[in-house]
């Protein structure tokens, strides 16, 4: 299934944010996409953690095209969502304003999964979970794709 | 109680952990701290974390006096331990070596509490709990001083 | 000089500042301080970075009073500021609502000293710079006190 | 050129690196394979970082194929380098033992960019600058490939 959302997040870079080369290091900015992904399930009413189920990252995938500096907002957008049985994939572009222009920081794909803690399975240890109707009504406006 | 412990944990600065103004950020350094005192609880076998039970931080001050750059190693030594019913304080420095001198990066206290993961204060809570003797005599050498 | 200011910085809990816990790791608390500081700067219109300036930590003293989880908002109050020739001091209190109540998350002091790069003091170092009457001006509202 | 290349870097999880799942976050991962780096460079010789240069990411791919705990240690190892002009790719792969069995925790490819300070291109600006013989051949044991 492949709903037609765009979610976009913004935010400055914090200064604990940058490098010592001077702009936002990598890690900073793959933070800032599971922030946009956690802003989108905010958005929708829908628990993005809880004690017993989360949505740890399966894959990701990016591109650094441009440096990114303290202070400068970032916009980050998640579009192309793609949800299978317990898994969701989008893309993610994050964007900057320079001298009037729209610039692309960095861009890439990113797979989630749903899961669910299993104790059976050892201490700390989940296991993948089909993403309930709700969730799936809830997020993308989905209903009766479950069986997908 | 102030048993006479010094423990003394070295790594080098990562490169994630500077800043734009080209020195390690000071939560970055502040987390050295940390770090150092789980390496003192794995030296004597204690575990500093379980899922049911910690030592969350109660208080920390740090005086910042030299900056320290990426790929410098620091060697962070705890010292002046003083042990409560279930918190337990103690003093820390960080020196880095400079042109064959010994230069202090920073200095300051921690305190830390034992709690236990308590369902009936609230989802996540945790209560403070007293430092059982097997814990205070693994850390510290004390015996039968739970009473304090 | 000590300005009657207040400034009151917001942000929710990200889920990368969580830990093992299950609640805010006390660096990520830490850093907040800073964003608000920024935030502050920032909304005085005074930059609080630049390629050959800045202002470091030189003491920083916190007390945590209640665990922090994802997702909750926090607001950071910076008030209590006073002003040297080259340092800022202020008080810091982080409050989150829970039940309808105000809760004090964490609580402390604050020093920064105004620095600009010193190339002859080596390479990456910073030596103290008085803070410039137009800086203090626009960030305290004071005139004429860079002889203090 | 693909040199036949394997480092292997190994260090224990910090507890600031594990999220309210109680794991270690997607983003602490992807650093420690900056790190392994890092260690690479050391250990040739060879500077990873100076004020006017470096080695910003240019891609980044990761799979996470099983979570890391707190005190873990995990064993990243960079294999398959391929140098090319200005850019440097290879792949990774991070371990940890489980029981006595070898876990692969998460494996992907990176690509990194030889850059200079070009301040005419900007303030915090870098432009692309050829891997230098000497750099190459304390790297990769190269010779004269810089035409590449």
């Amino acid at each position: 299934m492949k709903p037609s959302i765009e979610h976009i997040y913004r935010r400055r870079i914090h200064f604990s944010e940058t490098d010592a080369a001077g702009v936002a290091h990598f890690t900073a900015l793959a933070s800032l996409v599971e922030e946009a992904e956690h802003d989108f399930f905010f958005a929708k009413g829908v628990a993005p953690f809880a004690a017993d189920s989360g949505w740890p990252r399966v894959a990701f995938s990016v591109q650094y095209e441009a440096p990114c500096f303290f202070g400068e907002e970032v916009a980050v957008s998640l579009t192309d969502f793609s949800v299978a049985k317990s898994s969701v994939s989008y893309s993610f572009r994050a964007e900057k304003e320079k001298a009037g222009e729209t610039v692309t920081v960095f861009r890439g794909a990113m797979t989630i999964c749903h899961v669910r803690r299993n104790p059976e399975a050892g201490a700390g240890a989940f296991s993948p979970e089909p993403i309930s109707d709700v969730v799936r009504g809830a997020l993308f406006g989905l209903r009766g794709c479950s069986q997908i």
